[in-house]
């Protein structure tokens, strides 16, 4: 062993690396052993597995431009934002007692007065097999849902979630979950949730959620998922916003993390926006029970991969001047990777994960197509107004798009999406609209 | 030394543990020897003492849920919001020079203009035994203060520091401080701030800080500890929120980092809250000197300890348009391991620490009960309102709370309490009033 | 090798090295060879140079006071803040592939919005000599603008870049840039950007900057430094914050990251304050292109170095309402390192880098003076106002200073300076004003 402190040293990790070999002081713990990794990131763990650390994050830089429905003037509007950028801390004490914290940089996730937190929980997991999970995080609800933000296959996910956006979303909350998976082929998750929205009386918003997918099949490449969710929010005397928003896949319309459109991005409200007050919140008196079912289905062979979700809410009213609010929305997806690798499939969690490239000089390809529909059904519209017609507000979305997986840290994306709506449009009168985004992202 | 790259290695920190004695490559260093150890956060150290680096963070997640008096309109509310979400990163540089900031992710400390700091301070320790320290941090005021928010007893501090809360609270400011353990039996510390509330002139608020405490027996589960404080702060020619609302331990009412009570809970105003313009300032001219003496008291022996404290605060009227408010608060608090264990206590800081479980099964169990009175006497009050007599406002508290150390990174805390008032109510007329608060508390 | 678990260890890593000899564990990897570093951050890169990861960070506490120009009556003021408190996390994926995020805790850099970002990127290496960046960064222009704001000389930049910000700022958009080290001489970038400044559709704001250095001379203590910038943005249909409005290098008149001077701070606008809305824009078709020349001097010899820089910039006007706006600045600073290091110089980036002290016992210390010259002709003033007189705005700003490097992690610096101005004045009618600035930084 050569040992030696010298002055002058470069800073740098890779003149660290360069140098390390001949100038190499020991490395040793005061208890356990312990193992160390870096794929950009950084993992210490004990051999004993008693303890753990893992450091990380993703950074999604996106790029989008979009004309027609997309804005309000219909002209081509541009967006240069962050999507998402996380940091990302995990570990394990004494076994069983786990914690992850993904904070967002890129302040897309919470808000300023709930911080800005992905996810901030604690699990324990000594009951095997059930998982208890407690704290801020999403929810279970959705095969797409299920999939990391990371390797979803479009760069947004499906336009059904946007129609009940809150069945997913932690909406700065907190809940406890218990999961599981059952038999090597099903798993179950179901959680109760407060959420940061309150009833008259300053109780938050109490929410349920369900999970069930049997997936006989769950190897990667070689799968059959099928899958139901259930999720029920009580909105009894409860003062909120009610509108239906969705973003139509282009973020850039409106979003935080960097340049959105601005005054000009058109992110139109298909239904629940009317008997609104200034702050766009309900009466307390409005509504009632919020429910909405889902079904789930996938199917990979090889390279080749199929999904298809679908789901169907209907938001009751509580007030005679009130009337209930109903939407669906589904997708289709297909894809397939150009190089021959399979999308790696997870029972636990019942998703698809990453697609790793086998070829280290060229990396992976994908291409996919997929098509998206909504349908929004709001009574409280009686009559027309310049941008909504009164009768179901609906939109259609054809996406394709090609994913270069250059290795395990880095992806490239590009989509091009195709929308048209019917009894909605924007205050030029149009009711279709093209996109083009693209995304950089850089997990480690 | 058996070492290779291999391809689909699962990327979790279990999996990495589990494989890692088959496929080991070597850890070195560019120079001095090195420690690595990891509970769940990270901590690296040369062996020589000169650098070190320490990652960590405490998580706290609340649910509370109270009545009466701590709403508006009486009736239950509950809260679930991230009490403190800190990631911690620590360090020395060439064996003298240290650094700690602690940034909560949950923004309880700080705001959107001065950052989110619960603390960013440098140290020179090298003038043993005296230590310097300078940047954004509490200032040392009393003995539950002194204790790390991860291991005070009762899930919030006492009600005393409510009714003076610039005294131990950074404000956004900065200080200098110096701090010594004197005779082995002693601490003594004093530091000068300037704050980030602004004189007419746009000068920082200046306050002096003073603490000493006699500590004839200070070993864990063997302590007498005895402790006088001072504070005052210079409010000539400034205007600020003169406002003594205290939250009356449940933080709930109102509160960052998640859902609280919203515009039902009732954080009321129990003095200092007359003559404030429309931003809730004073005038200019409206105060003079703001001073608080303080007094401490603890003794444990063995699983039981004891500790009280009192305080005193006098802000004199500089304007005849102002009177002087005072106020004044103590509480009494006894402590019972019931698995034996002695709170640590540390005479660096002169106060208590973590309870370590000796049972690694079933962790150690800690009962305790602490009564808090406040009074606030403020002459500005000169008729009665609907919430807020003539006299002193006045609040006991009876909290009564179990504490579990599932080890050393859980916690799990659950505190009752029952508050009564006097001259103050809320606006349906309640003068007592009833919470529950529950906490999970996971350290890394 | 000894290895044992041991209760009742004291957590600070002081004490984990102290005892680490005795209670030895082994530390290893699950693949390639590591080194592990520790300079109170941390370091960690596979010897086969393929992956690495960096965290570290800066801290930068601010005392200022000042009087005179620098403050609305004149009177003296104080602020005390954090000027930069980065997290910085860099690292390599693939050899190639690196990434660097630096995020700013005192939120001087970004905004809510946005995220605190003071850079987030990617780049790719892989095309050597030639590096590619991608996401936020600040782009390249001027001299003291490639040198780490850990490095430059003064407390605060100079006062030239004042007069066109968005020249070397981010803005909170992305950009893509391309630079080269060529013929071991000289230094080329250039780089596209579009900013979070929109035009009437929603089109952010593109900007392209280019920058060749010429340095014959590139080794630290000989250097001799020729350069020349650029900068141009297209302003067309967009509605923007014209007001040229210099701190003058007391940051304390106005600041995130802790107490500034509140409302007495005199942060002056000396050009593009006409014809604003109430939101401080401009109309949409008021300014058409904006353009900035820039040119860069430097020359090094062992202690001594004399740089100097010289700028100007013309905002072109696009409606008859608006007129266009020139602005000149330039400054001179000579310093010289009493203890005799040189300042280290790169070829890769053209810049000024740290001073490192040979001296463990007493370090570095660096005096400097710098004379700093702008001039803002704002054809748009046409009548004289209580604080701005028609013609060129004017300020001379001479800095006296001292740097103490007490080691390679600690600065300390204090800045006098003395700013005159002339067609500008303060409500008080002051056209000179003094300020002291000093600074503890501290590098991880």
């Amino acid at each position: 062993m050569i040992r030696k402190h010298f002055a002058g040293f470069a800073a740098s990790a890779l003149a660290l690396a360069v140098t390390a070999q001949a100038f190499a002081g020991t490395v040793t713990t005061d208890g356990a052993d312990i193992v160390v990794k870096t794929k950009g990131g950084l993992e210490v763990a004990t051999t004993d597995q008693n303890f753990s650390f893992k450091l990380g994050g993703r950074l999604q830089a996106d790029y989008g431009t979009f004309d027609g429905f997309y804005t309000k003037n219909g002209n081509s509007a541009d967006a240069t934002y962050f999507r998402r950028a996380y940091l990302e801390l995990g570990g394990t004490v004494y076994k069983d007692w786990k914690y992850q914290i993904n904070y967002d940089f890129s302040h897309n996730s919470g808000n300023a007065d709930d911080g800005y937190f992905d996810e901030a929980s604690f699990s324990y997991v000594g009951f095997k097999p059930v998982v208890i999970r407690a704290g801020r995080f999403d929810q279970d609800f959705g095969l797409e849902k299920a999939t990391s933000s990371k390797w979803v296959t479009a760069i947004e996910r499906n336009l059904g979630y946007e129609v009940a956006d809150w069945i997913n979303s932690h909406e700065n909350g907190m809940r406890l979950q218990e999961s599981a998976v059952v038999a090597d082929m099903a798993y179950l998750s179901s959680s109760v949730s407060s959420k940061d929205i309150n009833d008259k009386n300053g109780k938050g918003v109490k929410q349920f959620n369900g999970r069930a997918v049997f997936a006989p099949m769950h190897d990667s490449g070689n799968v059959l998922h099928l899958g139901v969710d259930v999720a029920v929010r009580d909105l009894k005397d409860t003062s909120f916003d009610s509108r239906i928003r969705p973003r139509l896949d282009a973020r850039g319309v409106a979003t935080n993390g960097g340049n959105d459109a601005g005054a000009n991005g058109n992110r139109a409200t298909f239904g629940g926006g009317v008997g609104l007050d200034s702050g766009n919140l309900t009466a307390n008196d409005a509504y009632d029970t919020d429910t909405v079912f889902g079904g789930e289905f996938a199917f990979a062979r090889g390279p080749l991969s199929l999904q298809a979700e679908y789901l169907n809410r209907k938001m009751k009213a509580d007030s005679s001047a009130y009337q209930d609010v109903k939407a669906t929305g589904f997708y289709g997806q297909v894809a397939y990777t150009l190089t021959g690798e399979s999308r790696v499939y997870k029972l636990d969690g019942a998703k698809f994960d990453t697609i790793k490239p086998q070829n280290k000089q060229f990396g992976a390809w994908e291409v996919f197509y997929r098509y998206d529909n909504i349908s929004v059904d709001d009574k409280n519209v009686v009559r027309n107004s310049a941008t909504r017609e009164v009768g179901d507000a609906k939109a259609s979305l054809n996406t394709i798009g090609v994913n270069w997986y250059a290795n395990e840290a880095v992806r490239v994306s590009a989509n091009y999406l195709k929308v048209s709506t019917d009894k909605i449009q924007n205050a030029n009168g149009d009711d279709s609209g093209d996109a083009i985004v693209a995304r950089v992202q850089y997990v480690f």
